[in-house]
């Protein structure tokens, strides 16, 4: 390995890790919500709305060095997958960011009626989706597919949660008008949390794609939507 | 101009057509959605959710161009941010596709029960979401900053359509309890279509980061959500 591969190398590893702190705080803040919502704290909501500067400074601080080590290193195949992805992934975790807020301003609003039931499922969902997350950044940085290749299988779980709330909650509307604003919240909420659960699949596509070069994002198979699925391709590069 | 960089000039053109064109198949998708909707055309619909590959052949076309770019002709500086952006808008448009994918099955669910109301706003917010997609598309090819700015603005009426659709829909609700389950498919399609204008508002804050080099995702505006925008920094490259 020639001392400039090594730096290279080196780089790409030290952008793993600040990947994986980013991580790190967009799940936080999901969590900070969630509690939010679940205890009713008005505090923790306020404070997820308002920001946190340190997951955009680390934002734009991933995206420069990506940029910074494509311009340097001219990585091609693997390491320009990695470094490609990274940018995507960065996206991504912004992105769930940005939910933890539209989370955060649903359950306030929702703090304003009676709660409609114990909150049960919506936790469930949310430390799935969190957990398919936490599963997708670990599976990119070890660059294993298998892993990978679960968090598409989880997606289905919290689909089905999804479902099950929505039923669970038009229920309750149909019986009792008074529930129908706060109830729409909560299913509004379980849609974003759906989400993060769509981008954590991305995150996961990504990492088949790094490893193996192909592009498993419109395969089919037989228990996914035809949409999102085919037939495999040569690698890109 | 040598020959290698006119030769990298004429690849990033044929991209950029590329992207355009794939741009026009995401918003048809979206419009025969919309069209299913209020039609109620259960054809089309079915349609749509059946998917169409050559929105997906396209989208791994246009990121396996983009790959080929980089390796090929190593892009400093505006035209790796291009290229790099090129990628990210590539895949804003594959989500614009399945979005528009959500909306008709949330249509075809909305077709079995009896109308609402008479749909007026859902088409107005569509048909403002398109325009920005649009407007959107054309300011990263004709590298438009102003162009750009514009539909950060309209990303406001965006919202103030969606807030009001969600205030209408909820007295209707609230007022004969056989309106709650078409009415949310109804909510949820207006956040469906809220989600376009975003992935609109991504490409035109790719617009600005390619011409400028500048990150305007966190700036600070004041009519602006404080968690989106920050002060500008330095070019990343």
């Amino acid at each position: 390995m020639s001392r400039d591969s090594r730096h290279a190398a080196d780089d790409l590893a030290e952008l793993s890790d600040r990947l994986l702190t980013m991580a790190g705080l967009a799940e936080e803040r999901l969590r900070l919500a969630l509690r939010g919502l679940v205890e009713r704290d008005e505090a923790v909501l306020a404070a997820v709305i308002a920001g946190d500067s340190s997951i955009n400074n680390l934002q734009m601080e991933i995206d420069d060095r990506c940029f910074k080590h494509i311009a340097l290193f001219q990585p091609v195949a693997v390491d320009l997958r990695t470094v490609v992805s990274t940018l995507k992934i960065n996206a991504d975790l912004e992105r769930i960011g940005d939910l933890a807020v539209n989370v955060a301003e649903l359950a306030q609003r929702y703090s304003q009626h009676r709660p409609v039931k114990p909150l049960i499922d919506l936790p469930r969902m949310a430390d799935l989706a969190m957990r398919m997350l936490r599963d997708a950044i670990e599976a990119f940085i070890k660059r294993d597919v298998n892993a990978a290749q679960k968090v598409l299988r989880d997606d289905d779980w919290l689909d089905g949660l999804k479902e099950q709330i929505f039923r669970e909650l038009l229920t309750f509307m149909l019986g009792s008008p008074q529930t129908i604003e706060p109830a729409i919240d909560l299913i509004l909420i379980s849609r974003h949390l759906e989400r993060i659960g769509d981008h954590a699949t991305n995150i996961a596509e990504d990492v088949i794609f790094v490893v193996d070069g192909r592009d498993v994002r419109h395969r089919v198979t037989l228990n996914a939507p035809v949409e999102r699925r085919r037939p495999l391709q040569t690698p890109p590069v």
